[in-house]
């Protein structure tokens, strides 16, 4: 029951898989033979396995053949963590318009190279899918959806992992502001024409001038959207 | 004791630090409070209180006055977020270092405009202090540090803490094939001069200079390091 045997319990899984002797889909031992292998309670086992949990380094599921096994999907706890932050001021507004800008003009490069023409004709689907939306939760979900194929089609998995998270921590109070702008029609077609130009150069298989354009789309809706923010 | 209850507990807490309503040195209501007000266990309570702690959201104290508090410093679960994902292979070393070269690009770029001459000066001094250290632990660390510190200098504290966490990730694996270097001194040579460049750049404060001497620089001693790495 001791902070000390949580973090006993948390060390030795962390270590465990450090060092590699616990790999990916491994099946941990149960919460009791854990907890008499280090001398801890079951209780300080099941936190620790509840942090990694929590983190998508262990998942748990039930029915035959299952258990508590090793996992591997950092995406979605790394965007709640970098929620929270933002949430609690520890970034600010201008830090994570920079990370987007350096990450998503590096994802674009990228794709420029790696995507295949499907993947490119589905970006343009999704682009011109937002034309007829002038719904502001809509266009923001479509808008969310079209930076994140574009992180995807990079092929670097800690990038579009990163790029999704930063996107998500900014969804809310991007959302908000476009519910607050007067002129939102206007802001919603230069979006629109900005997004097709994103595409083109996608397209066309020019990487400079994608990172280029996602920079000034970037720049361009904080700064009509969060003028003041910090 | 159910998954369900600490799952609403810890949506409840992440709810309201997202909603502002728990915000920066915020004190939590005690665990029998939560646990009452959610209709959850104690233990169910204790275990979110224990996955936002993991992640540096959350911090105990114990003396007078303290207690359980909102807090705010990614940067520790951050990293060990990032070691887990490597060590399970869910990020490989070609993506590691991709986006290092991505980040620390941004971070030299930034350093040039933003770092204090006193601040280029200690940078300056730990390039000429790893000069005398053959030691390869010793070596990795300063090395480590050199880069960390380059990364405190751009002013965006998202940019640093994933570079420190990317740092610290690639730090054992390059730690391993030092020490397997047939020819580590005339690689150590090379790394110091390079890092020699790097601070000069900075000091003369060409930030374009700067970034082309960090991208040169981690994709050689990646390139010798770790070949046939993935």
């Amino acid at each position: 029951m001791t902070a000390g045997g949580f973090d006993t319990a948390l060390d030795f899984l962390t270590s465990e898989i450090l060092a590699g002797r616990l790999s990916k889909d491994a099946r941990l031992p149960n919460e009791r033979e854990l907890a008499t292998q280090l001398g801890t309670s079951r209780s300080a086992v099941r936190e620790a396995i509840k942090v990694l949990q929590a983190q998508g380094v262990i998942t748990s599921h039930t029915g035959p053949g299952r258990g508590t096994r090793v996992a591997a999907s950092q995406g979605p706890a790394l965007g709640r963590m970098l929620k929270l932050h933002v949430a609690l001021d520890a970034i600010s507004f201008d830090e994570l318009t920079e990370t987007r800008v350096v990450l998503e003009r590096a994802a674009a490069e990228a794709a420029a190279v790696h995507a295949d023409d499907a993947s490119l004709a589905d970006l343009g689907r999704l682009a011109e899918s937002m034309v007829a939306v002038s719904d502001t939760a809509r266009f923001n979900e479509l808008d969310t959806a079209f930076h994140v194929a574009i992180a995807g089609l990079g092929a670097n998995r800690l990038i579009r992992d990163m790029t999704i998270a930063i996107r998500e921590a900014v969804a809310r109070p991007i959302l908000s502001a476009e519910e607050r702008m007067p002129n939102w029609e206007a802001l919603r077609l230069r979006l629109l024409a900005e997004h097709s130009g994103i595409h083109r150069a996608l397209s066309a298989r020019d990487g400079a001038a994608a990172a280029n354009l996602c920079e000034a789309h970037i720049r361009g809706a904080h700064r009509v959207l969060l003028p003041g923010s910090r």
